[in-house]
């Protein structure tokens, strides 16, 4: 019996399809291996078309793998990146892999570009540092990398180790204090062409775009972000309270 | 005179798309207008093709527009979104538009997914209510969100103002209490067909996918929501601060 007879094939699909979302965000089944589509049929009150159809949406997301033979496995389950502490990528993942940074740029800017230099609160045609990585995790792409740095905290961060640290840490090795805050824009957009050839998906697949304006801890800006982020394989988490705004811890 | 001379042309329009979308987030031009190719080119220091392809990127993520003799404009600048306190969309927007609601499906359900059971931690076989609402903001439509509710609270939710309240302060009404906290996931997707149909944009688009588990202020679960969100009418936002774990406020 099919709870949403009537309704168009499509939107069943999707309905479907994010109860089964919920339940892999939840880490379960256990075991990565989902019923098949009889049973999950029978559980959800869904006919085999609607199930076969919400399935087939979750491996476009990346999110399971069908095989025959095997059945339906949860290919890998996504890394969460915390959205409640400032942290790099290797220290948010400590103790869930080895995260290796590719360097593809590291060099001095002799002037900053405009918006950047405003974004860092730095006169126009003041000189800065440059620095693209592309982040593995375990072998496998995870994320890209760009930051835009002052020109002081930037030749400090060019002289320390950046195949094996986070720019964060080098940061503050330099400052000899902990960072203070970043302001986090998140967008959602098509991969381009570039962006998709270096991670290894396909242009157009769904990434995480952010921007990420780090500060010392008196304020002054030092790091300005372009990060991309592949959507199939990171999750971003977060707990929100109801009530008055954050308190600064 | 080209600073990246000798890179290939798609990774010069994502670095320059980059510094673009960095001053669009940050709110310049405050016209809107992006000036023309040549002044681009000439204050980035990059070719006219890559000012060009630049541009083409962003736009097919919606931040501009391109018109002969009107030149290059922010299209609408995106709505930011908070993910430090946990608040309903029409909340949020308070003073920024006019959110109505789309209610597409508003009922009791006998026996709720095992799945969502298992999140809103009632009994496997327990009835809730689900609540399907197409989002609109200032006549366009911005998100559509699911929601799936403990049944004692949900029933109080399908007595209320569906069309002009956010789920969250009808759940407060009947509670008597304000909220407590809500754990969300956030993930970048490409819009299946039944969302795009209804969200206004293409099949593949990148959209929002969030999951979020709203609880009482006792701690006890009572919505398990899914939202998906336009990413090119939408931004999350968040400071994030160095240090330790948030404190609940």
């Amino acid at each position: 019996m099919d709870q949403h007879v009537g309704r168009p094939r499509a939107e069943r699909a999707r309905q479907l399809a994010d109860v089964l979302r919920q339940q892999i965000t939840d880490g379960t089944p256990a075991d990565g291996v989902l019923p098949d589509e009889r049973i999950l049929g029978r559980r959800f009150g869904a006919s085999r078309n609607a199930v076969r159809d919400a399935l087939a949406l979750l491996r476009q997301e990346g999110l399971i793998t069908r095989r025959r033979g095997v059945g339906t496995t949860v290919v890998l389950s996504k890394y969460g990146h915390g959205l409640e502490r400032l942290t790099g990528l290797a220290e948010e993942l400590t103790g869930r892999g080895t995260v290796t940074n590719e360097v593809r740029a590291a060099a001095e800017v002799p002037v900053l570009p405009a918006a950047i230099a405003a974004r860092l609160e730095v006169p126009p045609g003041a000189g800065g540092v440059y620095v693209e990585r592309l982040r593995w995790l375990d072998g496998l792409p995870l994320s890209l990398d760009s930051s835009h740095l002052t020109a002081e905290t930037g030749r400090a961060v060019l002289a320390g180790d950046l195949v094996e640290r986070d720019v964060f840490s080098l940061i503050e090795e330099a400052a000899g204090a902990p960072l203070g805050r970043a302001e986090v824009a998140v967008h959602a957009v098509n991969a381009d062409a570039d962006t998709a050839r270096l991670l290894g998906i396909e242009a157009g697949a769904a990434v995480f775009a952010l921007e990420r304006l780090t500060r010392l801890a008196d304020g002054r800006p030092v790091d300005v972000e372009s990060i991309r982020i592949r959507a199939d394989r990171m999750t971003l988490r977060s707990t929100l309270h109801r009530g008055g705004p954050r308190t600064t811890v």
